[in-house]
Parts: C-alpha cells; sequence; structure tokens
C-alpha cells in the first residue's frame, strides 16, 4: 500500500501535464532537498505544469484529495519552505518561464514564475529599464518563488522588496481558482490587496504563475565605495549620513574586520582598504555623476580610509569583498544561517550583544556578522555548533525579539524558524494568520509545513 | 421596540468609554451624513474611544452581539464607505490623535488613527523630513482613514499610495483582538502581510488604530511648472519624458482646456499660460536644484507656452489652477465623480472615447477629465445628470473595465461603486475577497454595507 498511492498519484497527475512533465525516483531527487544540504525529503513525483491552466488542474485534482503540494522555483531558499519533507508532491514552476516585451510607458513587464531573476535582469537592461530587486541567487532564483518569500536583497533599502515590484499578480487558489491580475494598474482601490497578502506567504495561500512587476530607469552613472571605520557604530552614522547626504544611495552594506581577513585570507585577495573595526560598502547611482557628493559625504564621516571605484571592473572587485563573505564563512563548516532585523535604534548595541549571547551558549561557536544596514537587516551566521544544536539559532533569536526586532528579516519563516515564530508574533496576529490561511486553503493542501504548521500541531 | 434598542446600545458602550464620549441625536448628526451631503443615514449612537483598549472593549461587545459598526476617520470619503446608511454604531477614532516623536535614523513616526495628514505633514515638516502623500482634504483626512482607503493623491506616482508608507500597524480585529505591529522593521517576513492587506480594505477588516510611518527627507529645491500642449496625447508624452528626464518628478498633473478655462472663469485669474488643448503641472524636487534640468525636459517636449515657478508664492499661484478645479466644477452642480486608471497604452484613446461615452448617454451631460496622469489615473467628473440617475457612471466604468481600467483608482469601493466591483474583480477574486472577509469578521460587523455588502446579499 505504502508504494501503491505515490504511483497513482504520479500516474494521474500524469494525466494532466503529460507523463514527461512527472519526475519520479532519482529524476526527482534534485528536487527533494535544498541546495544548502540541511533539509532532505522524499516526494511520490515532481509534477512540472507548462500553462497556468495545468497549475490549476493539478491544484484542483490535490485540493479534491487532501494531497498536499510544495511549491518550488529555484530552490533557492535557505529555510526549507520548498522541499517535501512530509511526503508532499513538488508542483515545479519553473516551465512557467515566458517573459513579455517591456512595456516603457509603464515601465513594466510581465514575467512567468519560472523565470530566473537573471534573466529578468537581462532582459529589462536590454531595454535600458532594471529589475530592482538583487541578491547573489540571481542566476537560480525564480520570480515566482521571489514574490512567494518578498525576496529583500542588496537594494531593498532604496527600492523596497519585492512586495514593492508588483503592480499584479497571476496565482492559483488552493481550489484551482485562477487570480489573474496582470494589467499592470499602478493605482487600483477595488478590494483587498491579494497581490500583497500572497507575496510572502510562502507558498501557503496561493500559487504564483505570473507577476506584472515595476521596472526602474538604468542609471547613467554608478559609484561604489568602501570604507573602513573604527567601530561599528561609526560604520551605522557614516551610512546615515551618506544616505541623507548623496541622493540615489542604493546600496549599504556592512561588514566587520574578521569578515573582512576571512575573505582576504581565503582568496588571497589584496587588502582593499586599511584594516579597521567595521567596513561599509556603499553604492550611490544616478542621471548625474555622483561621485563627487559621495566622496565628499564619506570624507565627513572620518573614515579610517577608504576606495572609491568608478568603473565597473573596479567597482566588481570592491563589491567581492562582500559578496564572497558568504561562500568564505561555508568554507568555515556549514554555518547557522540567522537573518534578522532590528530597530534603527537598537542596532549599533546588538552586535557585541548577540556575539556575547552566543559565546554563553557555546564558547567554540564563531559569529560573522554582515548585512543591509540600513534597513537593520544583519545576518548572523554561527560557525562552530553542530548542525542540528540549535541552542544557538534560538539564543540569537530570542536576543532579537527582546529588543524589538524581526526573526526573519527576508528569508522566511519556513520549516526552520517555525518554532520561533511566537517570538516575532502575538497570539492575535498567529490567529488572524491561521483564519486568513483556513479561508483560501481550507483543506490545507498548500505546502501545510511551512509557517504555520498543521493546524492540528499548534 | 425600535427606539429601545438603539438606547441600549449607548447606554451599553456608554459604560465602555464614558457617557460623554458618545452622541447620540443631534450631536451625531454631523457624524451621519458625508461631507457632499450624496450619503446620509442614521446611528443609533456615535462611539468616540480615546484608547486602543477601548476601541477593543467596543468592538467585542458589538461582535458578541451582531451589532454592526462603521469607522469613520475625518469622514472626508468619496464612495460612502464612512457613514451608517443601515443603521450602524459609528465608530470615530478622531480621539486617537498621539503624534510619536520622529525618529530620524529610521525616518518614521507613529501616528494614532486620528491624526489628520496636515498635522503629521506639519509634524515631519518641523524636523526636516515629510510624509509623502498628500491630498486636498489634508486638514480633515485622517491617518485611520487614509490607511484603511489606501489614499493615493498627488504624490503617488513618485512615492506610492499609503500602504507604501506603512510600516507597521496597530488595529483592532472585529472580536476586539488586537493587533500590535508598531516596530517600524523595514525587512520583517515572518508571516502574512496584515498591515498591507487591511490598508485599502476600507473598514470591513479590522479598525486601524495607529500606524508606523515610513519619511522621506525633505527636499531642499522645489520647482513647478505649468505647460499646455496641442493634444492630450502631447502633454501624455511630455509627462513621461519629463519622468524620464528630470530625475526628482513628484508630480504630473492633467487637465483639459476647459478645466483650466472655468478655473480662470470662475476665480477671475489670469491666463497663467497661452491657451492650449491641455496642460500639465509638473513639480520636481531634489537635493540640487533641479529647475535648469527641468526647464531644459520641458523645452523638448515643444509645449505650446510654459510657465516655471521656483519660489514657494509663484509655485502655489500655478497649483491654483489644478487645486481649484474639483470646487470650480462644484459651481456646476453636483458632479458624478469617477475615479479610475488605466493601463498607460489605453491613456490618450480613453479622453476622446470616455466623452464620447457619457454624451451617447445624456448629451446634455458634461465631462470634466483631469488627473495624476503617470498614474493612468483620471478623475472623470460629470455635471448634468440628476445625482441618482447613474447611467452615466455605468457607461464611463463599463468604458473603464473594456479598456483594463480601474473602476476605482484612489477612492474605494464604499457603497457607492458595489454594484459595479464584477467589471473590476472576477468571480474567483470575490470569492477569495469574501473568504477572507468571513475568516477575519465571521459575524460580519465591520462596516458590513461596504465593498461586498452582506454575504446574503451576493
Amino acid at each position: 500500500v505504502g508504494r501503491a498511492v505515490p504511483r497513482s498519484i504520479a500516474a494521474a497527475l500524469a494525466d494532466l501535464v503529460g507523463a514527461r512533465q512527472v519526475l519520479v525516483g532519482e529524476m526527482a531527487a534534485g528536487h527533494e532537498r535544498d541546495w544548502t544540504g540541511r533539509f532532505v525529503g522524499h516526494t511520490p513525483c515532481v509534477v512540472r505544469p507548462g500553462t497556468v491552466d495545468e497549475v490549476a488542474a493539478v491544484l484542483a485534482w490535490c485540493n479534491d484529495r487532501g494531497v498536499a503540494v510544495v511549491p518550488q522555483g529555484g530552490n533557492t531558499g535557505l529555510v526549507g519552505g520548498g522541499v517535501p519533507l512530509d511526503g508532499e508532491v513538488v508542483l515545479s514552476l519553473t516551465r512557467l518561464d515566458s517573459l513579455g516585451t517591456l512595456d516603457h510607458d509603464a515601465r513594466q513587464v510581465t514575467s512567468g514564475a519560472g523565470v530566473t531573476l537573471g534573466r529578468l535582469q537581462d532582459h529589462a537592461r536590454a531595454g535600458g529599464l532594471r529589475f530592482a530587486v538583487d541578491l547573489a541567487a540571481r542566476d537560480s532564483a525564480t520570480v515566482g518563488g521571489m514574490a512567494a518569500t518578498n525576496a529583500g536583497g542588496l537594494q531593498a533599502m532604496a527600492f523596497g522588496p519585492m512586495r514593492a515590484q508588483l503592480r499584479g499578480i497571476q496565482a492559483v487558489l488552493a481550489d484551482g481558482g485562477v487570480v489573474d491580475h496582470l494589467g499592470g494598474l499602478v493605482k487600483d482601490n477595488t478590494g483587498y490587496d491579494l497581490a500583497g497578502l500572497v507575496c510572502g506567504s510562502e507558498g501557503t495561500l496561493a500559487v504564483v504563475t505570473a507577476a506584472r512587476l515595476h521596472l526602474e530607469p538604468e542609471p547613467a552613472h554608478r559609484v561604489t565605495a568602501l570604507a573602513g571605520f573604527s567601530s561599528v557604530g561609526a560604520a551605522i552614522a557614516a551610512a546615515r549620513r551618506v544616505r541623507d547626504e548623496a541622493p540615489g544611495l542604493e546600496a549599504a552594506e556592512l561588514f566587520l574586520a574578521d569578515g573582512l581577513e576571512l575573505v582576504v585570507d581565503t582568496y588571497a585577495l589584496p587588502r582593499p582598504v586599511a584594516t579597521a573595526a567595521a567596513y561599509l560598502l556603499v553604492e550611490v547611482a544616478g542621471a548625474a555623476d555622483p561621485a563627487e557628493a559621495l566622496a565628499a559625504s564619506l570624507a565627513a564621516t572620518d573614515p579610517v580610509d577608504a576606495a572609491v571605484a568608478v568603473g565597473s571592473q573596479r567597482r566588481a572587485e570592491l563589491w567581492r569583498y562582500r559578496e564572497l563573505l558568504t561562500d568564505a564563512i561555508g568554507h568555515q563548516g556549514v554555518p547557522h544561517k540567522l537573518d534578522v532585523s532590528l530597530p534603527a535604534v537598537a542596532l549599533e548595541r546588538f552586535v557585541p550583544d548577540v556575539e556575547a549571547a552566543v559565546s554563553a551558549v557555546d564558547d567554540t561557536a564563531r559569529c560573522w556578522i554582515f548585512g543591509h544596514v540600513l534597513d537593520g537587516n544583519l545576518h548572523v551566521n554561527v560557525t562552530g555548533p553542530a548542525p542540528h544544536d540549535d541552542r544557538v539559532d534560538a539564543a540569537v533569536l530570542e536576543l532579537v525579539a527582546e529588543r524589538g526586532g524581526s526573526i526573519s528579516a527576508e528569508h522566511g519563516i519556513g520549516r526552520a524558524k517555525r518554532r520561533w515564530l511566537h517570538l516575532a508574533r502575538g497570539p492575535v496576529e498567529v490567529r488572524a494568520f491561521r483564519a486568513l490561511k483556513t479561508a483560501l486553503d481550507p483543506h490545507g493542501i498548500l505546502n501545510p509545513g511551512v509557517l504555520l504548521g498543521a493546524a492540528s500541531s499548534s
């Protein structure tokens, strides 16, 4: 019996999408684990619909039978939200990869859920526009997954996260009903904001099949600077000053002395600026050349040292010190990745306090802290503790909650953070979440292990 | 019996908020009708809680007894969404008028629901910041009402509507549960976006009691220009060109030859520029003086004539021609106010077509068209037809829907547009709306006459 059920699911879904688009056994293996290898599950089959109608048919079939589904995009999530840990069917959206022509008047484009961020960026850039969400997984992460998780990334401080880019959505509800709202109206106060609600719901309320996306003009000039400061507080203050003085600030990344040392050592890179306690990488863009304004503003922050880059190659060289950091940390062991945000007022103090909190739990643990400083968004990576020893995770998240912060700034709750959701949201909010979940997915088939977990386990 | 029920409601609510804060009879009259006089109802009482706990107590009491409630802010709505047309209790939020200190690091402030937009703007400006939603009713409209209706206004093209300013919300659910999420975290992917969902729900899902709001820096320079063009299409093209060439464009208002003539005649104002078919009022702001860039960009659009104003008095003089237009139309009779948006590609063609569609219904009707052109948001005011003759409304909204537009860009559905909701949202979406409404307000006490109407009447 244990094998008969999965076989019948695969066979039934093959009738809906074609036998070639239903993967089982070894062919499904790549969809059963996340890219970090931390979350590994098993699925009766991976179903790969090629149209929104096929997505609707698959969901209607699963809904009628109470078969749970995990929607999956580029499988680049970090919280176990896209893999079948409880034997769910994997609904892969990667074949929905159509990309519309650029609408220059509206500065918009319609993208299928399966389009990768990198492809979307290239498409926009070819028309002198750009899609203003950027993140390191750009060549794998898909528009659908990014919408479902409200992805943030490097430029969210200037342009907001994925939710801020959505001008409409096409999504399939649990019962197979299709919400089709891709007209791209900027102003449309005609009912509840379904697009914004589905965005960030981590596949638990609906399956995103396409999105109408806002585009920004591609700036004529872009300047990047890396500066070292004598303290974390000085670096944070500098980021705010540059924001206030240099219009067009689009990124402000903070990292610490040990992070820069690690990158320099791991990749045998030259030291970009003199050694300092904290580093700030900022990027300013605009129609007019912002180099002078940025340099003047940075100089006024009294840095230990600073390097300013204008050309794209020199800029990329500076970005390496930030972008290689995640990979370099991975060389130190499998990190516990905590993605938190703090109120502006609590940010500076949090850095030493979280290091102390981690040490108190495990004096062999090592903290690596970096992040999007003007969003108050810090990535706290901890190496040392065994992968499934989550005492350190608990200590960090409890400190964050105590300071009024978020236990998940960008990555979502997924499965990994579910047990700590109560730190972030009060009982009234969680009850409202459950009511909304039940309203849109009464049989609980959409990613039931994620965010709230099954209602019975609450 | 008919009188005993209302008296008992007032008495019971007086126990919760104090007798002085429950208004009945003549004292309630101002809350029973909207400011246009189009919507007039009757309430057993107006209850004016002074704290969020009192709001919660009032709602819990009403929820237990199935007593319907209309939340009311500054009562400046245009679609009958804030008045007790079916004998509801009026829940006035104006006493929740506390305004927090400015958080300059985060560029945020916490505002009670009852704070007027004008007071919020003044408060921000006193600290060198600004609240980036602006609209003509600024001295009456409140933060709570603006959040509940996702207000747009003059600068939405640059900064987005109210929803884009929300960094957190405090709201009371129908059962009296309080969602308290005012920490101001910019990034917080920990569950569903309740703030965004409540925003624009027109008081049907929860009652907003406070909001954490994003603020923008106050620009050092501001330039306004009024230009005339030989056609509507030329004016629209000019607006897009200025947007692309002059960074910092914050407003682009279109109006037509007859609108300018009407303002000039009604208020005996000088003609600001040579006569043209269509006019564009644009405003550009920035840290650097944008006057030269704006003038150059405008010149390249080949206007019939243009006036550029830098000083605040001259700028205000130009704004009059746009801001007095609504009032001037009112002098022609009670207008049918239709607030629609169109896809960018459909905007130019819509102007003559809607005039033709209105004439076809009633050849004595007169269209006055103006609006926020870069949002595709046009206000179509029609004078001539009797106030309750809605054939013209139907003709305009059907044309809008046929062109892929929105039947309510900014104002909301309220009661006035409810019968046309099906033009804007398909049956799957409306079903999802009903499910969400039932999930959060199972007894249907929150503004039941608005948006969807009572479930039984669907």
